[in-house]
């Protein structure tokens, strides 16, 4: 459990909160890069930890992600005409159509037809501008100070060629932390995403495999070693024949985790992003380090498959949302299914809405299953604190590239093998994705 | 009209509120008894005065209320696993399905599967269960204090034999006040629920029944007696013969009230019970103390005829309401009805919901056909006044289940008949249901 | 810009607020004729700043406006019955159904039903009835003392015969000075409501128009003369052959404004009048002041062509709207629309919404093409400052219908020439109009 200070210093994320302060030093992964594909396309209005901006690719193909509205009397520069170099002013830039003022990607008021030809009033007009920039099919956006900007992160899933990622996103109506929270805490996974056949001791369909060990001890004994980056969690499971099965993921700053894969199989990742304080994106991504994804796995993902969420069509929202209780069915879930909810996301979005927007965390009962949980909060509050206390004037940790070039494992051990050292390989990203750095 | 801080006083219904804390000390109608109607079926939302609960049936049969959230992090166990004797840890119980935590009707944590089998953790957990009973169709709930605990209302509607009674809830979007006091009023009887026609002088259609009698004066002269249970209201309006028409309801502590019935027909009475300050449920049941309903009168009230109200299907919803002004057709309110608006529950919801969700009662002219309703208001302001200047420790009146046993009555008499002493046979609930006592 | 405090100041019109008391000494447009249209016609609810009204007409076809609650109980009046002299009472009146309460249109309960006959209580009970006038197909209100209420305005398009004349309203989730702004500044014009071809220099489809010489020179010099009834402003425009292009439009106080017309065509007008200060009737209204318009332009009108919007059937809520993007159209935005929205209503509304609902006004940039708007700002709060600081005890300006006759214009005129003098006739508003008076 936390204070109920804490709880607000955890989940508060506006411009001047000590979180929001911290968060606004990493780049915020802002887009599908599917919604700004092409040049000239029309502009897309987002809120990040309470921040409206306009992102939107010029016609020569640059990336610009503006504050929404136009300097001159607030008009909704979403509704602006992203013009080419064909244009009356010869330039690529977004024009607000209330009275033509017209901005260029470095939010520059690069033309102002509404007053004399003379006038250098537009000199003295910029709005603010974010950086911007693409990678792993994601558009990704920098809130914080210019001088400090940091270097994109370095994760795996986000240097792979391109056909071996899968990536996803969708609404979610709770704040980030709770989210996040769900994916460090890989001890539900022996519940809410367990085949309700597993618990039936009579049921032999699936002996053997990852999940029947997830099943066979739901109690595993949690291990979080501190790094730079975040993180690393070792959960281990006894399994019948006396060695362990150890789960690691890692939990990087400020809202990434990683999650190991079965066998050769893709590896699935998130990222937990603010919209306000009571809703955020949740990202998800599939993954496979060494070879493409097949037709069958993207189209499995895509439906809603995996880690992913059916969504209503046109939109990035979940067809199963609390509007429609997930669609539970409550005869699946007496017989073949531990909840009746479908899909490993709206499972968790079951959990996590249901709690309500911001959970009162005062009124937890953490046992030892919840570690991994305990030690990402206290890291945040505490990263939270010191970054408030020097004033902003420090780095947070988290902002290393080359710390972030992790990857998660899973590994049946002998029980006196030390589950760092022995998983220390996996755990690496494999070395040519990074050849361009 | 009250003061703006009487009026604070009497909607107020939250924990900690005056008002609220007297409520918890009497037995709640929380739910029909068809919505938990099978052992093991799914668990039941609800809200209740501000507090979240989640009512179900063992697979024993007994029914359990919880608060909503487990205690380990707060998931909802609306989404829980009802589990039977032939579950992992061989007992009834409600499964949280995020870590697995299990639940009995008594709120204790059973088993708490990803904690080490050896772990204590569960014994220390317990989440506030609520006292549930079942009588006359209904699931009551107390929320008070677990000392005292009063006896089960013996309101002579929840105790005729099943066939006898028909109980329908409905949603409304005002303070529970507000519709109790239209079901104290009887005063609008005469007109509200009228049929326009009588107002015809020419008309003959009716002549001598009881709606008769009710619009020919409307101006009833109202006589309030108070009691231990609440009080007695007698409403007198003359006859064309000389005589009253005498027309006795009683009001109960906290929110019940009983109408009397035409003839030899049904009794009709209500409940008003808050879900939070500016939503109730609305309770209505028909009953005939003598013999069974008819199909015909069933299928009546189920189709929203008399007091009940059409719902939307598969929902406790009603099918006019503000969204669509009730339905109201302005040509039958030229012609037949005196509202345009179908259905008497409907006709009362239209009057309440249009006042607001909490009507302000500083700007109230209360004239003498009010006599019930502000004596009903002071009685409960008193009470709260009470109850809170004895920090609670009182016994609140209105809990005496053998001054339950009433039943309202109407009778025509001469004029110099003391009407309490004329009815008080008849405003007597029938011996034989109380059997069991 | 602004600061916050004036900003409040401006856009505050509640009860007891400076700009609210000051509005209220005005006629407010409150209904469409055709809302009322018939005697003995179906009550109407409607909200003015903030107060709740019920207008109707009753059997004898005069028109009522009263506060919505019934004195009694706080029902509302929406409901009531429309009765005529062949009622009870023998009088017209609107009677409240919840307990029988009839009020004639000045607020008088006339017939209290529910109290002893010999009961004087009803000649104690008055709600509150406001002035309420008919004229040019709207219903007008007057909300503020009795002991002020000025003439109804001499606005031209509300005094020409009804066959010239076409009045809409819809409404704009926004600020009713925020909808204003728009209609005040006509800068805008060049660029939001322009054809997209105009900015191409090969097109020469529609040289020589006025559209034309409103693109040719998108930044007008603006001349504001402050006159008794608010203001005239003078936008002037370069045309090529060296004369300038003049459009002489009029603000209004406190929120009318008129926009000339091409030629001999329709002129157009608008108010702009607060809901609540999130919401706001946009009234728009298009004449000709010399012959009645033709069924063309009407039907064009109705259809939600000109300055009128298309509406959702049986309602006054505009088809294109912020839940749907007002169904922009990208393609149309790249080819031949400067917005891709179509409709100048809905052009305007999606930059006005998009501003969000209380625009803040401390982040503009307003340059010399926002004269007019800066201008009619400065004398709407140095107005209501005034108002406040005499206590309502002044007669504010704008209030003198003589001074309401005008009309705008536009014309071409060699650079010599005073734009003020030389439109003087034009933009005086038919004297034949006025013969009524």
């Amino acid at each position: 459990m936390l204070s109920a200070a804490d709880n607000e210093l955890l989940t508060r994320t506006g411009q001047g909160t000590a979180m929001g302060e911290l968060l606004r030093r990493f780049w915020v992964p802002a887009l599908l890069a599917e919604e700004v594909a092409e040049p000239q396309c029309p502009p897309v209005r987002l809120t990040l930890m309470g921040e409206s901006l306009v992102v939107w690719r010029d016609a020569d193909g640059r990336l610009g992600a503006l504050e929404e509205h136009c300097a001159h009397r607030q008009a909704s520069l979403y509704f602006g005409r992203n013009e080419s170099r064909e244009s009356r002013d010869g330039a690529c830039g977004l024009r607000c159509v209330y009275h033509g003022w017209k901005y260029d990607i470095e939010g520059r008021c690069i033309d102002m037809p509404n007053e004399p030809a003379k006038s250098r009033f537009k000199d003295h007009i910029r709005i603010r501008s974010y950086p911007v920039a693409e990678r792993g099919d994601v558009v990704w956006i920098y809130l914080g100070p210019g001088d400090t900007i940091p270097a994109l992160p370095d994760l795996e899933w986000a240097v792979v060629p391109q056909n071996q990622r899968f990536v996803s996103k969708r609404l979610q109506r709770t704040n980030f932390a709770q989210a996040m929270e769900g994916g460090i805490d890989s001890s539900h996974v022996s519940f809410l995403h367990s085949d309700a056949r597993l618990w039936n001791p009579d049921w032999t369909g699936a002996k053997n495999s990852t999940r029947n060990h997830l099943v066979e001890d739901g109690a595993p004994k949690f291990f979080v070693e501190p790094t730079q980056y975040g993180m690393l969690v070792g959960a281990r499971r006894n399994t019948t024949d006396g060695r362990y099965y150890w789960r690691v993921t890692q939990w990087l700053m400020p809202w990434y985790n990683i999650v190991p894969r079965d066998g050769d199989g893709p590896i699935s990742a998130h990222a937990w992003v603010p919209i306000d304080d009571e809703t955020c994106w949740a990202w998800s991504v599939s993954f496979n380090p060494d070879s493409a994804l097949t037709k069958q796995q993207t189209d499995h993902y895509r439906a809603g498959g995996s880690i992913h969420a059916e969504a209503i069509p046109g939109t990035y929202l979940p067809t199963r949302n609390a509007g429609n209780d997930y669609l539970i069915d409550r005869t699946l879930q007496k017989t073949v299914s531990f909840t009746g909810i479908n899909g490993i996301a709206m499972q968790d979005v079951a959990m996590q809405e249901g709690m309500g927007p911001i959970v009162d965390r005062t009124k937890e009962h953490l046992g030892s299953s919840d570690a991994a949980v305990i030690a990402a909060r206290k890291r945040m509050l505490a990263e939270a604190r010191a970054f408030a206390e020097a004033g902003g004037d420090t780095t947070p940790s988290g902002l290393d590239p080359l710390q972030q070039r992790v990857r998660s494992a899973s590994m049946i051990l002998p029980s006196d093998v030390s589950w760092v050292e022995a998983t220390e390989d996996s755990r690496r990203a494999a070395r040519k994705h990074y050849e361009y750095s």
